[in-house]
């Protein structure tokens, strides 16, 4: 008989069908796990897939008096409770390091979309107003890359990718987080310091309690009337009221996001602005990110059926 | 008195202000020279600047009997009849290189603004799509850039830094141009097997009557329904027909265009695809790139009527 998997977070049917291939799924399709399965069905639950933003307390582990295995799809796992993971023997993991270069390119796409505004460029042809030699405020020269200073915030793997890129555009990258480290890049003390010094923050630190709101409205102060912010960690990294806030009376210039506080809701406040671009949590949506997470998933779960030591197990859990 | 410079083209008052600190403009606004000014006006005119996609034959510069440099506004002098000038002993000069990086960066942002859909992304979390949970089946996985096959169609100071920035994204790059060059790009000796091979092509050949619909039906063919084009060259390259039937029918995946044919116009059969990511031919425009070029253009005039040579000539003329 094959091993059981409760999915826990809600994800495409394709990808449900690849792992259904090796185990026998109950999928819950995001919903409360006690609304779709019976406590009977729920107890012999060993092992589960999930969200990593998802969140996942003490109080739902206990629904699963069995669980060892607590498996996240993608690099994050900021749902996740691991202090009471740890107190109840569960092994948490995840898929480290697979859709760092899908990520770091959606936060390059980010930047680069909203410093040269393409929505508006776009949209200036498509409506003709081109043709007609309209004028375009939002057209007026903008800065460039080459010399333009970077703040990347977080230097885990996604951070390198993006700073190794900008560096080829030619630009200044500075960097913020909690170690130094032996990089080509200037070292910021603190968040504050890099945001005076860059005109672009590309928000790249692993999200948890302590990263909350830390990006509020005196950070984006701080990057100044030219300056952007990009965030492709998670929405809970900044003060959303902050952001519309600094968007609508152009404390800053633009942001680029992916994520937000309550996916999949953005704000009205925020959809409406004409210097964001939006994209809906798609950083790891490319087809070989898919498949590197599905591997780690897979590598995950096969190594915990069969007693073994999780390869992708998170380090601090 | 000021040197008297015409102004061939239509540009920017706001660029025409900081030339007219140093030459007495005869600003034609982009309207043909025998209609603004009189024939004693222009018969008195040494220099000229231009925009380098302006056409300017035989027939043009002889209404300009003393005239000995035409000086082009950034990197192309396509319009320009070389011969024509040579043999009338006039000068041609450009800005090589100042807009390089700008317009290098626009075709990356092309190529991942329509790589990531960062279109439709933007609309699928603006109208409310996402929030709702409604399948967009333009937003399934696309192939991301690692390991993806860039093909830079030529390889002057653009294509490099293109290729370059290609790299940083752990991408493959091939090129094909003319001569083949010591870098550590894979050649291809046909444009045909270089389209063969990759599934974007950067188009950033300098443009000119040789390179006239060189991007034709097959070569969008041979890109394959997975296949990008990206043009920051001119318009003339891309046989304009063929990319909207190729675009129209799926032959490729998708486009993204700063130029085209008969600017500032796009045909209306392209701009309503929503496979196609527009620009009003902005690659130059960035605030450096501006600036680098003005330096280019006071270099180039004031030379000129120094009497020295141009040191921005162009190389062929």
């Amino acid at each position: 008989m094959a091993d059981k998997v409760l999915i826990y977070s809600r994800f495409p049917k394709s990808m449900m069908a690849r792992f259904a291939e090796r185990f026998e799924l109950l999928d819950t399709g995001g919903r409360p796990a006690g609304e779709v399965f019976s406590a009977d069905e729920l107890g012999g639950v060993r092992a589960m897939l999930t969200a990593g933003g998802t969140p996942l307390g003490a109080e739902a582990m206990d629904l699963f008096p069995k669980l060892g295995a607590i498996v996240c799809y993608g690099t994050g796992y900021d749902g996740v409770d691991l202090e009471a993971a740890a107190s109840r023997n569960i092994a948490v993991a995840h898929s480290p390091g697979a859709n760092a270069a899908s990520v770091a390119d959606i936060a390059m796409t980010l930047m680069l979309a909203t410093t040269r505004r393409i929505l508006v460029a776009d949209q200036y042809v498509r409506s003709g107003d081109w043709a007609a030699s309209k004028q375009s405020p939002m057209m007026r020269p903008q800065a460039g890359m080459p010399g333009r200073h970077i703040g990347v915030y977080g230097m885990g793997e996604i951070g390198r990718k993006i700073a190794a890129r900008c560096a080829a555009f030619e630009s200044e990258v500075g960097y913020f987080s909690r170690s130094k480290y032996d990089l080509p890049y200037q070292y910021f003390p603190t968040l504050e310091a890099l945001a005076d010094w860059c005109s672009v923050l590309m928000i790249a630190v692993r999200a948890g309690a302590e990263t909350q709101h830390v990006v509020n409205a005196d950070i984006l102060r701080r990057l100044g009337a030219d300056g952007y912010v990009v965030n492709i960690s998670r929405g809970s990294v900044i003060d959303e009221k902050a952001l519309v806030a600094a968007l609508s009376d152009k404390t800053i210039a633009g942001a680029g996001l992916d994520v937000y506080e309550k996916e999949p809701h953005a704000p009205d406040a925020l959809t409406v602005l004409p210097n964001v671009v939006f994209a809906p949590h798609i950083g790891g949506h490319t087809l070989e990110s898919h498949v590197a997470m599905q591997a780690c998933v897979l590598a995950n779960l096969t190594a915990f059926f069969e007693g073994k030591p999780l390869p992708h197990a998170v380090k601090s859990a």
